[in-house]
């Protein structure tokens, strides 16, 4: 008998969709590739190929360009997106200092299940090929590494990383670079630069607790900006903070930000760029998240807007490569003297070695190689941890949905008060970052943000269930 | 026919001792051990033990514990040392900075002869060690050092250095050490914990300009104490200073002092602390020179006497295992928790491999083999130059004769302007750290700091016979 190829094709739809259904295959479950479905299967590439298409066309799967196919968010039940913030200029009576430290002690422990730090895990780093090009470098650097390096940091990596910058339309060149030791000391360094103890800085609002934490240490004034959870930084409030108040910088983490995974749109961007050049107020820009996009490009920053020189831009390879490496550096515009200045005075050099390594690993592809299978796993991740607090969360949970980098940012209903819900967590080994932490203001309390960089596992699905529980048993 | 003894040792006396005099034996040179001389001249041990006597009694040649018998100083001509600093309290009106920067930027050319900056040469570093232990960190490290460390620093390194404390009478533990990215970072780091803009610092005169200039850089105003040459800063000047000016924190390089040589007796050290305790005022302790001592045992430190924790003792391997490596640490005493969050705002953590690979070297005894040769070289360096410079260098040139460290301090007649002989001298491929590097004021414009870390050549010994025939041109 003739196969009927309509037919066939909506039955191997039909099997697939009743897996979905049956929850064999899972939201973030990757399909077999058409190859591979026609070898098992026996039936020919166009046949799969449409069966693929008619999945697709019913929201149940999508194709990601050069990866292949996945389960889509289950359409049972889609949770809102956090609404923009709205901080106050009142500061906070407590501090969140003592929560932080409470995060960072506990994170210690070997046995917590650690959703709360943006840290990759180890399985998502490509270790021995690092250890490749460490072997190699210690070969190839003279006196292997023991000497200082240059104070502006490695040739090799400024023009591996200016190579890099096209992706983002950054178009810069090793002279423009400054290496530091990871991005949060960029961030210092380029505060330490532009800043006196008194001045004002305005920044997203959540933002991530190192940076307000910094800032605070320094003297400095936060003015924590109406923040949207998907577009980043309100333009119009900055505008208006801008022609109001005395602001010395502007800091932002542009894309995939920390916590809300909010990316701001290319004409945010310009925008910003235009108001901070008018008012002639510096931008640090902190793209340490750029490189971990979901979608089918590499997002545009703020620096790639920057005619005047304005923008600092910072990054580092600590949430892609090893962020034991210490590793990152800043493109600090027309500051560029005084912040190498700042870093001689401050600690003389970078590490000799594991900056060869990164160079070493930036070169011949290698790093755009990797990151395309860490984006794939987060890409992978998020999903399941989405689909994961919207069957376990309570009703009334919101969650981002982040087209990249690390983070979820989870609003509860305001009765919950999730640093009560950290203490209930930690008991069963499960380490949140209250939404208290990233902020210096009174707000945020039913909030927290959730890292989805550990490998999804069915102990980890328990875990988020157990979150669940305990944040329902909060309301009560 | 019977030897005759006590001929016979004189006569191998004379025999050294007229290689001295036609200079090929010359002013630190190491002479061979007795066991080789006994083999090479077939005379019995007591024979050649008696010769080496004789000539130890002249002053020809002296004995080192562990070591051997050097040449001593050519008893020809023996410079002055240079006398105590007499700083006023008026800014200098230039600034040293386009001068610093510009002996930085000269020695990144691989042509010049660096005699400007204390760092050591590669030979004098136990580069293939330092790799084995490398590979080895990177099979134990968990991740292979791609992690995180803890924020105040490898444990394991802690220990290690916590240890190793009890050579200068430290007695510390894990717990009272933070590692840094090196020991300016340490002082930085210490400085930002301590001081806030317009606070007055107290620090020796002549005093290193990375110190120097990152107190400006950080608005602080910094009090130039007169200080000894040998001894260090004059005790009762910092008396004075303390009961009569606001003085916020002070700052010590106790031991073999950069740029002087310089080192506190025991009892200024005791006493130095007894005052800052009275009048409540911390002390950040640069001890980065204190394990390359010339002597029988490690000098202590002011730490050692600090019972009441207002010492923030730093240190580091820059100058004795891997500038590279950039690993330091500093014991914070009572500002520890201040110290631990202000590193962690600033960077995080320190590079992981790294540590681990100086903790690994540390252990069992071979950070001390390692240092026992680096200090025979040193100071065998220390005398050949010393020697050299009273050969070759003006009238009335004095110089320091450090019992430790890196440097000569070397004071020209008033007349010479070593800023000048400093453009001379760079013509020809050599650089030395002009006088005015180490001030804010208007002084030590006829002196320069000269390291002795290159391993003596002939070559190098002509170049020094340069700069004195420059220094003598400079004079006329």
């Amino acid at each position: 008998m003739e196969e009927q190829p309509a037919y066939l094709y909506l039955q191997i739809a039909a099997r697939i969709e009743k897996q979905i259904q049956d929850e064999v295959l899972r939201a973030g479950d990757k399909l077999p590739s058409v190859r591979t479905m026609c070898r098992e299967l026996g039936h020919n590439m166009s046949t799969i190929t449409q069966a693929y298409y008619e999945l697709e066309s019913r929201s149940l799967i999508e194709t990601r360009p050069r990866s292949g196919y996945y389960v889509c968010l289950t359409p049972g039940r889609r949770l809102a997106i956090p609404s923009s913030s709205s901080p106050s200029s009142k500061d906070a009576k407590g501090n969140p200092d003592d929560l932080i430290s409470k995060v960072h002690q506990d994170s210690t422990n070997p046995d917590i299940t650690l959703l709360s730090l943006g840290v990759p895990d180890t399985s998502l780093l490509p270790v021995a090929k690092l250890n490749k090009a460490m072997v190699h470098a210690m070969r190839s650097l003279p006196g292997s590494g023991t000497s200082y390096d240059q104070v502006q940091g490695n040739e090799k990596l400024r023009k591996e990383i200016a190579k890099w910058s096209i992706t983002w339309g950054g178009n810069l060149n090793e002279k423009d670079l400054v290496t530091t030791s990871g991005c949060m000391n960029a961030v210092a360094y380029c505060l330490l630069t532009l800043t006196q103890r008194g001045d004002t800085i305005a920044i997203e609002s959540p933002a991530y607790f190192g940076i307000l934490q910094l800032a605070k240490g320094m003297g400095l004034k936060v003015l924590e900006m109406p923040t949207n959870a998907s577009t980043g930084i309100e333009i119009e409030a900055l505008k208006k903070a801008l022609s109001k108040d005395k602001i010395k910088v502007c800091i932002l983490v542009s894309n995939f930000n920390n916590p809300c995974g909010s990316s701001m749109p290319t004409e945010h961007k310009k925008e910003v760029v235009r108001l901070l050049e008018h008012y002639q107020v510096p931008l640090i820009e902190d793209d340490i998240y750029g490189d971990l996009y979901f979608g089918t490009s590499r997002p545009s920053t703020c620096k790639s807007f920057d005619e005047s020189g304005i923008v600092l831009y910072c990054n580092s390879i600590s949430k892609t490569l090893a962020p034991g490496y210490r590793v990152g550096w800043v493109a600090p515009g027309k500051y560029k003297d005084q912040l190498i200045r700042l870093k001689l005075n401050h600690s003389i050099s970078s590490t000799t070695i594991t900056s060869e390594v990164v160079a070493d690993f930036l070169k011949n592809g290698r790093y755009e190689n990797h990151l395309r299978k860490m984006r794939q796993t987060l890409y992978s991740n998020s999903i399941k941890y989405i689909s994961a607090i919207a069957r376990y969360f309570p009703e009334g949970t919101k969650v981002t949905q982040p087209q990249g980098g690390y983070f979820l940012w989870i609003e509860l209903e305001k009765s919950i008060d999730t640093t009560l819900l950290y203490d209930q967590a930690i008991k069963y080994n499960i380490s949140i970052a209250p939404g208290r932490m990233f902020t210096l203001q009174e707000q945020f309390d039913n909030c927290l943000r959730l890292s989805f960089g550990l490998p999804w596992t069915g102990d980890l699905e328990k875990k988020i269930k157990l979150l669940g529980t305990l944040a329902l048993q909060a309301r009560l």
